[in-house]
């Protein structure tokens, strides 16, 4: 029996198909998909000039859902209908039409998959096993957004503070905050650490946060640091009026991060630090979501770069920075600044700023922390591009300011109130030694910025 | 006073904010758009390196809806939430996240712009004017994609007929259809063209159509041949039992079409045939879903390379030739076979027929109907890339078959026959001595074709 043809009315196992060699039923329009029951993914790929792009899209819309290499049985239409991933749009870049250009060496294109959520439920390490798993491994294919239901996203419950909150707890409406790492970063004891910790927040440090590299070591054991950390914080408030958050570093093997947390919480602890993508995503999901977790967590970057630097492959960082760690309920994101220390696209830093704060259905907006070589004179530019809504994550010239880190932590203090005075850096540092001796030190950023 | 910086709360003013060089409210995720109220356009840019790509969308999305080059006083913020375009999607290809390349001489990206369709309201040309309207002067860039809200689609009929409705006017449930050429294309008199059309139609072509050459001239008018043609159809159909469709020519200016329509279908004729790109797609519009028109419409794609050639500028062949024909109500569209005379890419072939075929809310399915160069031993290789639902566009090898035109259209026939069996053509060709005649002619296609 020959069957009907029409893509409505009738399915085309890919294999056994005598018509056409491919199955049109899984390459439909963007109009077709039931919104609510997919998560779309937006891939880049480049191929060999020769490769069939439709059967490629294919192959990996099926790879990743409900087929393999050969066809199997039980892979029935049926099944594939329902829960294979459909094809909604491929892109070629540049778009060519007619011909290609000679001796062209590769195509590249960007790709929109729709995968039937019901295949991996409200979690996140099924989601990336579907969208970005076996198929990492295909080559240059890189994972570049996902586009998630509303349905999907109520299965999260995302940040529980976010940045209203946290402004709230602080009660600063308005202004950026300021974030101090203690530094040295690791190697020594904790009254070291709390003599430097109550120096910044008496300056002015809003938030104060261990080093990625410092969680619970021998030398620097978590519960006794977190009390005396709190105590600094209590002698710093009483003298300037202020509260300052500490976010402890809690990372650990997963199945300790809870407990360290419920312990720091139990020392006095007002926040928490994880180090999201060496614990992984889902530890900080389970961490926002646990009930007996009632502070603002701190999501720190490092291990990003290891997933999204490959231009060609990997996850882009606006997903691994911006959607993912908003999703699993950090608060604070912290991740490159492109002006400092960390080589990295302002153009990236500017989506992943977008991603952490743009409306996304009921989900809490995030603290966008841009850090790494940041300094009191980069506090215009930063605000000019991100607005008001970030965390200045400032490490080495709170320490190694000239006059020590309470003049550091005052002198980022001075130049934030400048900025929301709209006063010129250089004209607030004639009033401020602190701010003048800094800006001396590390100059003015942005003259050679286009903006 | 300041005001709030989060984006959910603030409309910032592009020029007037203190704060930020940036107007976040236009920059927001897929998530939150309203999709019933937009139409989402995808584009392809290429800009300097330099370029600031958030203001260069940025520029596009407000050029496009509410702004110019200097604010104007009325722009109120109001205004632009409502009205303006919003930023969705930007994708750099490749994805640089850290650096760019020494020597890069341009960056290329992927833009979703969300458009308000309540500035255009349902119609083909202010639509084009929003989307690919000024902005089709910047440069490089293409328009590849439009994604159309089920509320907007609605306000169009589409096609009338499409694949299911010519298959009931034909009784021919499922193999591909057989459309043949006049050739030549212009400068001869209805009774030649009758002649051939006889010929043709008694061979067993399913469809004849003018060439997009021939519409009214002195020489041919179109009552007369409709009349003499049509005779010819009746001739042919007492002989073969088989109706043909006659796609008559009635490109002319806009306000001529419909009466030229109707005059040809008060001279008998059973189908209609619009240049439609350089009659206006509008025109199509308005000619297709007129409910006096009642007969199908087949769309030539003449002058489509003006608009998508370009692999950085225009719009893209998949819209010119897909979506928007579809939209506009053709029943045919005939665009280029990537195997014949046209050079055009296979991709772009097989993505025509998707977005004609594809499911699209309500609107029927159209005919993709490739043409140039397409001969008898093409037919398997068609079928193959395409499946049964096409219409194969033969001109001069049904004119030029070695035995005549009604030998042509046999042999056609015959090698849509063996096919729909499953029978190699070599086979069949040693059954039928005008298949056998056109094979050893022009040969069998798809050897050297990756399928």
């Amino acid at each position: 029996m020959i069957p009907e043809s029409t893509p409505e009315s009738v399915y085309w196992r890919y294999t056994e198909i005598q018509r056409s060699i491919y199955d049109w039923t899984l390459f439909i329009m963007p109009e077709s998909i039931n919104t609510e029951e997919h998560v779309i993914a937006t891939y880049l790929i480049e191929t060999k000039p020769e490769v069939d792009i439709l059967n490629w899209a294919f192959s990996i819309s099926i790879e990743q859902t409900t087929g393999t290499w050969v066809p199997v049985p039980e892979e029935t239409p049926e099944v594939r209908q329902k829960y294979a991933g459909k094809i909604i749009g491929i892109y070629e870049i540049p778009h060519y039409e007619f011909e290609l250009p000679a001796g062209l060496k590769s195509r590249s294109y960007v790709i929109n998959i729709a995968f039937p959520w019901v295949n991996f439920g409200a979690q996140i390490p099924m989601l990336l096993s579907t969208v970005i798993g076996n198929i990492s491994m295909m080559g240059r294919l890189k994972l570049l957004d996902l586009h998630f239901p509303h349905s999907f996203v109520q299965g999260f419950k995302g940040p529980k503070f976010g940045i209203a909150g946290i402004r709230k707890l602080l009660d600063i409406p308005e202004r950026p905050l300021l974030n101090n790492m203690i530094k040295p970063c690791t190697g020594f004891p904790p009254e070291v650490g709390a003599k430097l910790f109550y120096e910044v927040a008496a300056g002015g440090g809003d938030i104060i946060k261990d080093d990625e590299l410092l969680a619970d070591p021998s030398f620097c054991p978590l519960e006794k640091r977190v009390k005396m950390y709190m105590e600094a914080e209590r002698r710093a408030y009483e003298e300037k009026g202020e509260r300052t958050l500490y976010t402890v570093n809690i990372t650990d093997s997963a199945n300790k991060v809870l407990d360290n947390a419920k312990r720091a919480i139990d020392a006095g602890a007002n926040a928490l630090m994880l180090n999201y993508l060496t614990a992984g995503i889902s530890t900080l999901q389970a961490l926002a979501e646990d009930p007996e977790i009632n502070v603002p967590i701190l999501a720190h970057l490092d291990f990003a770069g290891v997933l999204y630097e490959s231009p060609f492959s990997g996850v882009s960082s606006t997903l691994v920075l911006g959607k993912l760690p908003r999703l699993a309920g950090a608060d604070i994101v912290v991740y490159p600044n492109p002006h400092g220390k960390f080589p990295f696209l302002r153009d990236r830093y500017l989506q992943i700023a977008l991603t952490l704060r743009a409306p996304f259905y009921e989900m809490r907006t995030v603290f966008p922390m841009p850090g790494g070589g940041v300094h009191q004179g980069a506090v215009p530019l930063l605000v000019k591009e991100l607005g008001t809504d970030c965390i200045i994550g400032a490490g080495g010239a709170i320490h190694g300011h000239p006059t020590g880190p309470k003049a550091g932590a005052r002198s980022f203090r001075q130049a934030i109130d400048a900025v929301m005075a709209g006063i010129p850096l250089e004209q607030a540092a004639q009033e401020h030694p602190e701010l003048q001796s800094a800006v001396q030190t590390w100059g003015i950023a942005g003259s050679n910025v286009s903006t």
